[in-house]
């Protein structure tokens, strides 16, 4: 399968680009290194050293003596440099990842919301726009977020895969009927609220045009390594634990590795959906060899393996490690705390077996005091972005 | 009140703008004139002799003494200006119509698509985002579609104002709970498409930022002139028969008036609802002078009076005119026939008192076919855009 993927230098991308060249598929990149650039102006960076993508990509045909082809581009921006390239290379499959992913990031100023909006936006309709006139069969894949319901105080209900079958009020007023609906949309921030533009540019173009679709609503990704990352030093994945890029589970383990208090917004009674990295790419790897059908409308799997409250998370690490934990001012404009019940069936009736934290959290801790601890710059753990104008800054970030 | 409109030398924006000062209100505009732009760029141009935007601003100082500033600013690109405009201007209300507004025209190729979702996306977010940074305490007032629910052939349920209470599954997956959600959108059009971005924007600064919000979902309007419109012929407004920014009624209007068949796309079963563009000004009115309580959500009101079908209004109008009906081709892709049950009753409980198709149309059949009928271009009447590739071209429009 020929597979072009949009945003491949990134923290999903990158595994997913040699998880599926060593699958034996052709995969190209496309990418203008949004994601390294948000390091420079953050003045922050992988804690772990990535080399430049070029390097990257040596070391993997050094490696696996198979190539795969980078196309420094602007999805957002280029257009007809996108629908040149598509309709060159002819990709059966496009994995779109060309987004700004970080939450607190997308909250940092009105500048950064903008960004965000235009950037994700642009991505997601050049992509399919650029599709449609191509006239190729192309299957697109894209990773979105379990944060597109909300993470509100509940009222108990099931998070499905996309879809939800209702009873809605007939036209006399008085009666009612079943249909089925796309779950409705709540999200929590401006990042989370591209995501849901999404859903409605897929949802459209699927219906219109009949692009085949597969939307993987992520949780939180944790870890950094996959099987094929850890082939060589060169080709080592991104380690993020700053306030705007590192999620909660990655930033916690760096803490305790360094012997920082686990930072907790708030109660840390937030429920969330957790994944790690060599699951995402398994996920990929599912969703890209067993495509939809023709005609059927978009695919929304749940990708996940586990949901835990954030504050038992901090507990877990703080018994395996000793450390201590610290309860911060929360800057999520959010519940204080949440359930998350959610069906994740799909991608596991199709092979997944997931990682679980119980098993590989541990052995991440130790890689990574052993080898990195004294690389990290404190100055760069607090989350400094405020969802309300109002609030105070508060100290650390959870990340999405 | 101080008012700005976005948009306000369009079609709506204009009565509007009239409206709104004659009631003595303070009204400015914000236009970059792209609706003219689009005439140039379709060789299409309004039926009635619109004056440039100065000189319909000088003949209502010189009716009525009232002065209207007009600002020439491209929302979507100049996020800076606007919010430099809002800070020193300091409205009490936005009317936001700064939007590209033709379903056909968001069809038209890859550009026209992509213009449409660019623009309409960051108009929208930049007026949010700058409302917020501005820190004022703004009402702002859109103007959506109720194609944003689908004109799908329907299942007999009805199109509420917005919200809908449905039951869904608890977490156990055997029960089930009563919630209220946003009702389900099922876009017809890349235009379409872009006011359920619109929801979904409105939806989360609601939410983040306690906005207040009301978003009217209009109907297809007919009519071009109010009361205030009328008052001078340099104060006219535009009327559209072209095939992209024509609507259905309109269109009819203006063929019975120089005894072109009336175009009915497919079978003409399609419902669509309507009101009159005096109408229009009307409930703009009692949006703005009834503003949300704060921390009240989104609202949404169905700015429409009655609904047809298609092939009803036809005959409406040749039986008053006797001209003939044509079938042709339907370019959208959409059903062949449709209900549209739907509710509208906040407005009319606010005052509003409709003008009817009955008593209305055969007077704007003669005052158009009198005045303005040897000025049409009949190479403008067909609808080119095709909604699929695939699709032979169409030879007539009914516009929405």
């Amino acid at each position: 399968m020929k597979i072009m993927v949009l945003g491949g230098d990134g923290f999903c991308g990158w595994p997913i680009v040699l998880h599926m060249s060593a699958r034996g598929h052709e995969v190209m990149i496309v990418d203008n290194l949004a994601r390294r650039k948000a390091d420079e102006e953050l003045k922050a960076g992988s804690l772990t050293p990535i080399c430049s993508l070029p390097d990257r990509l040596n070391a993997w045909h050094e490696i696996t003596e198979r190539r795969i082809q980078w196309f420094d581009l602007d999805v957002a921006r280029d257009y007809d440099g996108l629908l040149d390239l598509i309709e060159s290379q002819q990709p059966d499959a496009i994995v779109h990842l060309a987004e700004q992913r970080s939450a607190p990031y997308s909250m940092k100023s009105p500048r950064h919301k903008r960004y965000t909006v235009e950037n994700n936006v642009s991505a997601t309709h050049n992509t399919l726009c650029a599709i449609v006139e191509s006239g190729l069969d192309i299957h697109l894949v894209h990773i979105g977020t379990m944060g597109v319901y909300g993470y509100g105080s509940g009222g108990g209900t099931l998070i499905p895969e996309g879809y939800l079958t209702v009873e809605v009020p007939t036209s006399d007023g008085i009666g009612r009927v079943a249909k089925e609906i796309r779950h409705p949309t709540d999200p929590g921030s401006i990042y989370h609220m591209t995501k849901c533009l999404d859903q409605d540019l897929f949802h459209y173009y699927n219906k219109n045009d009949q692009i085949r679709i597969t939307d993987l609503h992520q949780g939180v990704v944790w870890g950094t390594n996959t099987e094929d990352t850890l082939r060589d030093e060169r080709l080592i994945n991104r380690f993020d634990y700053d306030g705007d890029y590192g999620t909660v589970l990655n930033r916690f383990l760096m803490q305790s590795a360094v012997g920082h208090p686990l930072t907790v917004h708030g109660t840390g009674g937030q429920t969330r959906a957790f994944i790690h990295i060599q699951d995402t790419v398994r996920c990929l790897a599912l969703a890209l060899e067993n495509p939809p059908e023709h005609g059927e409308r978009v695919r929304i799997f749940n990708q996940m393996t586990e949901t835990h409250r954030v504050a038992d998370l901090a507990k877990m690490i703080a018994d395996m490690t000793g450390c201590k934990i610290e309860y911060v001012d929360n800057p999520r404009n959010e519940a204080p705390q949440n359930e998350l019940p959610a069906t994740a069936k799909n991608l596991q009736s199709m092979g997944l077996t997931p990682t679980l934290l119980e098993s590989g959290l541990m052995k991440e801790v130790i890689d990574i005091a052993q080898r990195y601890g004294d690389h990290y710059d404190p100055d760069r753990i607090p989350c400094r972005s405020q969802w309300k104008a109002s609030k105070t800054d508060a100290s650390a970030g959870i990340g999405s």
